[in-house]
């Protein structure tokens, strides 16, 4: 743990480097910070290693409520345990964790249930604070508050995040790999295994292959799929998908005039067994729903489409057909117990994480990383950056 | 078995009473009709027993396509084999058999598969004919063809059905019970016991308690459901509803200022493990919906709404509730294979039938019945006639 000690650091603060987003949309800017001692159930972290999703860029850029700012953003990590507040007896000093935005209090009904991963105590929610108690760790050099991020953010070199957020893990786990799943990773990949549970010799249809698309692919494949389509507009996915299992590709602006669901319904005489929408469009859902097998078929939305948007279906077609329409949070994996299941499977090299890694870039060029996804998603045609992961490296640490 | 024998009648027409409706709402008229003899895949059935469902009234009122006239309505019977067409060898002359709109040709993969019920080979649809050859096997007297209902048309002493809409029964069971296996109460228990896949000790919520709703509650009884709780605009439902196992019930319109879904979040403190919407209002199905447990609720449509009607959700509930959203035709059952259970069940006195059934008539009052039928309807105050059922016995058979 390259020697991190607290003994003279806690239960006081401490001043670090942190990236900070003062405007939506305008350059962060590394400065330091202070981060207070973790309060009770609270545990402040150094992190090791964090990586930039998609919902960093979209809250970056976001102008309106629920963005605020000054903010750290970050949500995807690695750490070890610097100190810990009151009444944390499930980690100390020294242990390496994953932050996650998920709550996982491990008391409530649904935390205790093996059916859900909704925690009742902590419900989930969209918050700039601490989760326990509404208020921040962070203040800038002239005592103003800095906002937290989905109760991580993990853009600061320390951060304290209450211990319904974070899974301990073991230390042997590269941190470069292990903070994918954090978020992005996990959702696709559970989204298969817990959220629709793919059986072996099953057919997958996945319409979006970024990075949640081909983690549902990668997790379709662990799940023993037979036939793995991948949809999307980009045809470089075709190539990028063989690597996670991926094993038709359906370009959707060359199904001249028919529609994906047709040419879905062609190709597996009569639809997929599971179909996963990953893009976020109310249009592709329907597609996707159209696409799945009648009398078993499973439709999985994965995609956040805007704020207000709705969902329309034919009554007669949910009375008469058979299908179900489900959905996930964090695809339906509950923290504590099944991340540790998932970085078993990448030590034993089933799971793959490393394909998902495309840069690795130094904190200190955290604007580069933001440059680099909005770049990818912008243009599209980038085929590294459509991966979506730059990995950031906080040296020094 | 009363001596049936089709010595003198195999192959050649069969004349005998029927019940036809010539125009749409107007008063059934009980006429002599030629049955012509069963062609391949094809059994014609003497009836013993018929019961009347809201469907067939739906299509008796019915002006416009697809309704078609004249007729010869009713899809809920027990009836003796009288001869066989050609190619069929799964029953022989005087085996007891229970009629099912519902195909199950055994040969395709959803009738070989245990996931799905809605046969590929016949798929299921409103056709006034037989279904593997699009003509009648009914002739009026004056050589008028006479359509199908739901390739059963039970209101007449003698019918052909495909061999795919035919299960066989023990002929020891009570034909004037059985017959309510045909379509609404199987459709219930089914919704509970093979869609919803109720577990034991868990919660219900089942939105309107007429036959379907009161056989859901049947089926969730059966499957060991420690809370049922039922939900009517109709005061007295909440005594009727206790046969069938109904342990809670809420006066929708006597809920105050909150919803139905609110006051069962309260009662259920967060949510019913499973709701059924039996109604057919899109406005029910989101208070189903919304009365769902969060993390693993199902919701299940059983209820038609007219033609043409839109289920609208908010695409963030679906995609982060973790409930699912699904239908099912004929309960999910398998006929020819489920339908046994379900009578096994009844005959070992662990189903409930007897109670679903207010009044038997005469065939000759089939008229009488229609009238009980649509008073109960029409006043949803009379508590006989909320059941639903009349059975009716064909005298002289």
């Amino acid at each position: 743990m390259d020697g991190i000690s607290s003994i003279n650091t806690a239960g006081k603060p401490i001043r670090c480097k942190a990236a900070i987003v003062r405007k939506a949309g305008e350059p962060l800017v590394i400065e330091e910070v202070n981060v207070a001692p973790p309060k009770a159930r609270e545990v402040r972290i150094k992190i090791i290693c964090t990586s930039l999703c998609h919902s960093d860029v979209t809250f970056w850029k976001l102008e309106h409520p629920p963005a605020i700012f000054p903010r750290i953003l970050g949500h995807e990590a690695v750490g070890v345990v610097e100190s810990v507040g009151e009444g944390v007896h499930e980690v100390v000093e020294g242990d390496t964790v994953i932050p996650i935005f998920m709550p996982d209090c491990g008391e409530c009904t649904d935390c205790l249930s093996e059916k859900s991963n909704l925690c009742t105590k902590l419900p989930f929610k969209v918050s700039p604070w601490m989760d326990r108690e509404e208020t921040s760790r962070f203040t800038d050099m002239n005592g103003e508050t800095l906002h937290h991020f989905l109760f991580v953010s993990s853009f600061s070199e320390y951060t304290v995040v209450d211990i319904a957020h974070l899974t301990k893990i073991d230390p042997s786990t590269p941190a470069n790999r292990a903070c994918l799943l954090s978020c992005g990773v996990s959702t696709g990949v559970g989204a298969a295994w817990k959220t629709a549970k793919v059986e072996t010799g099953t057919t997958v249809a996945i319409f979006g292959l970024g990075a949640i698309g081909l983690a549902v692919a990668e997790g379709a494949r662990l799940c023993g799929a037979k036939r793995i389509i991948g949809v999307d507009v980009n045809q470089d996915k075709c190539e990028i998908g063989k690597k996670f299992g991926v094993t038709d590709f359906v370009n959707s602006r060359n199904c001249g005039d028919k529609t994906v669901s047709q040419v879905i319904m062609e190709m597996t005489g009569g639809g997929a067994d599971y179909c996963f929408e990953c893009v976020g469009m109310t249009s592709l859902v329907h597609e996707a729903y159209a696409s799945c097998r009648k009398g078993w078929g499973k439709t999985v939305v994965l995609g956040v489409d805007q704020p207000g948007a709705m969902l329309t279906f034919r009554s007669s077609e949910v009375l008469h057909s058979g299908k179900s329409l489900m959905g996930s949070l964090f695809g339906g994996l509950k923290p504590k117990s099944d991340i540790p299941i998932l970085i078993k499977r990448y030590m034993d090299k089933e799971l793959q994480l490393d394909e998902f890694v495309t840069h690795e870039v130094d904190f200190e060029d955290i604007n580069k990383a933001f440059d680099l996804l909005l770049e990818g998603k912008s243009l599209r045609m980038r085929l590294l950056f459509s991966l979506e992961y730059s990995v950031m490296k906080q040296s020094g640490l």
